[in-house]
């Protein structure tokens, strides 16, 4: 049987480029004992990758002629594994594959409870996946908000800031978003329920007007200028979530941020953190989030284009004109 | 009776000079009830101060025709007020004055227990004033440091720096001070007992080296490029303390840091703090710092100038050939 790739052609200059990516083939071998064969059926492109496309960064660097990461759900379709049956659903970071051969390390089958109707496999690598893992133990664990606080949110229409936004909503906070363009704000407002929405193409002195009371947490996934402008607006004892820095992953030099010394007068805490650190919580807080979107109380979006060979078209959208919520390739 | 005061003849442009100064007497006044009239005998000059003569800061901006501030150790020589005894020490931001009337609010009464040799009235504004308490309070309640840990400590040969690399050593971590230039490194690892200076002009790669198991709190009292440098340095759970910004004061347009996508990375959290949040705890801190003192675990270093005139000069000198430790004024 022949199975495809994708694999890095060329290290990406600044924006990535479709002809950065190759596909290939390979045929897939006989299991060993203890091996499973996984067919994809959903892979996630994700912005966080470029970033590894050029440098070691919170995984290491995708060398040339290596697959390209991404998070996968796909179905046993044949198991010499005891802990694996064919059928099964499993999620993990399979790449941009349409079949891969696992010993099972790192595979998560996916909990029959959680993923039922109306909850589809594809949220396993959203909502109810790293980035809606981010949004929630970024919020619970490291801002730590409280009811009654103003939480700004970058990339609002994006999966991660979404989740974000609407987790604030739900534990009674005050919650602004920042989108690029109209038809984003809009979604944010409307769809997801945000108090208020803020295009980034127009921010100047905005923060201020629609966060009169100041921001309190600052959920970052974006970086640069952006959180310069925010830090501006930031209540003493103010948090600043670093979970994403969308903004630099395709500059040749780092932005960054300038008003440091505002960080002491405001006595802000800025932290850094990464998902995988809260990996024994994932299986409660999948269910709190899932709860809530059996209530109605939390909803998502997800952009699926079909077919695998669009991957590398749909990633780079991401950095030009990504689709709302979360970006899926269906096989 | 006439008393004199130093105030801001002009806004400085970068840098400041003494003719940004000026002198001015007045009369003292007779005493109002409650009130009581204090005789300066320490004045600090403060880098800090600098970025108040600009603009709002940690406190409001000075105006133009503004006393500058300063810390102050004096002697009650006359009181109308029952809780303060002509002879009284007391310490307070009382301004770069010869004397100044108050109603009491905010003056502290030296402790004859902590204040007696071989620990001077002086350290009441230096080792256990507002600089060593930023140090003692950045490293246990911010930053909060282990044993074992590695400290990295900018402006390590003035007396927040020098008293903040002491506590680490202290509570045994190994210490890495930032200094300028040879004799400035050499007090600090000879006098001070740093394991190792870095001179900050020749800066190039070397935290790496001197740290080779990485930097685990950075105590950045100068901003800049310098906590660009460190963060490339940090470990993964990292903190670093902004107590201060000094290289940003003189700063047309702040510098801040580039590489914010490290603290995603790395999980690095950096906090701002003042050091007036933690006033209930002065006490307790002092005790403790003046207990390693008089144990000859923890040293400092005063540079004194005689005159007040002089005032102006040394503040001015701060930024360009600071002497060692505090710069105090003695009148």
């Amino acid at each position: 049987m022949i199975a495809h790739e994708w694999v890095l052609e060329r290290t990406p200059q600044g924006l990535p480029d479709p002809a950065d990516f190759s596909l290939r083939g390979w045929t897939v071998p006989d299991l060993d004992e203890g091996e499973l064969l996984v067919a994809n059926r959903f892979i996630s492109v994700d912005a966080g990758v470029r970033d590894r496309l050029s440098r070691d960064s919170y995984g290491p660097r995708t060398p040339v002629g290596g697959v390209i990461d991404g998070f996968t759900v796909g179905e046993v379709i044949a198991s010499r594994n005891p802990r694996f049956a064919v059928g099964d659903r499993v999620t993990a970071g399979g790449g941009w594959r349409t079949h891969y051969v696992t010993s099972g390390k790192g595979q998560l089958v996916l909990d029959a409870e959680i993923f039922t109707p109306p909850i589809p496999d594809s949220t396993a690598i959203g909502v109810l996946g790293v980035s809606g893992l981010t949004a929630y133990f970024g919020l619970t664990r490291v801002a730590r908000i409280w009811p009654g606080e103003t939480v700004l949110v970058s990339s609002a229409a994006g999966t991660v800031g979404a989740t974000a936004g609407q987790i604030a909503r739900i534990n009674g906070c005050r919650v602004v978003g920042i989108a690029g363009g109209d038809d984003r704000c809009r979604y944010v407002t409307e769809v997801l329920g945000f108090d208020a929405c803020l295009d980034r193409h127009d921010l100047d002195h905005s923060i201020g007007d629609v966060c009169p009371e100041g921001v309190d947490v600052y959920f970052d996934n974006v970086g640069g200028q952006l959180a310069d402008s925010a830090l501006l607006a930031m209540n003493r004892g103010g948090r600043i979530l670093v979970a994403g820095q969308v903004s630099e992953y395709n500059a040749a030099e780092p932005v960054g941020i300038r008003h440091l010394r505002e960080v002491v007068e405001r006595r802000v805490r800025i932290e850094g953190m990464v998902v995988w650190d809260f990996l024994p919580d994932y299986r409660s807080a999948m269910e709190t989030l899932a709860g809530w979107i059996r209530e109605g109380r939390l909803t998502y979006t997800e952009t699926i284009v079909e077919g695998f060979e669009r991957a590398p078209e749909l990633f780079c959208n991401l950095f030009t004109h990504a689709g709302l919520g979360r970006s899926l390739v269906r096989l």
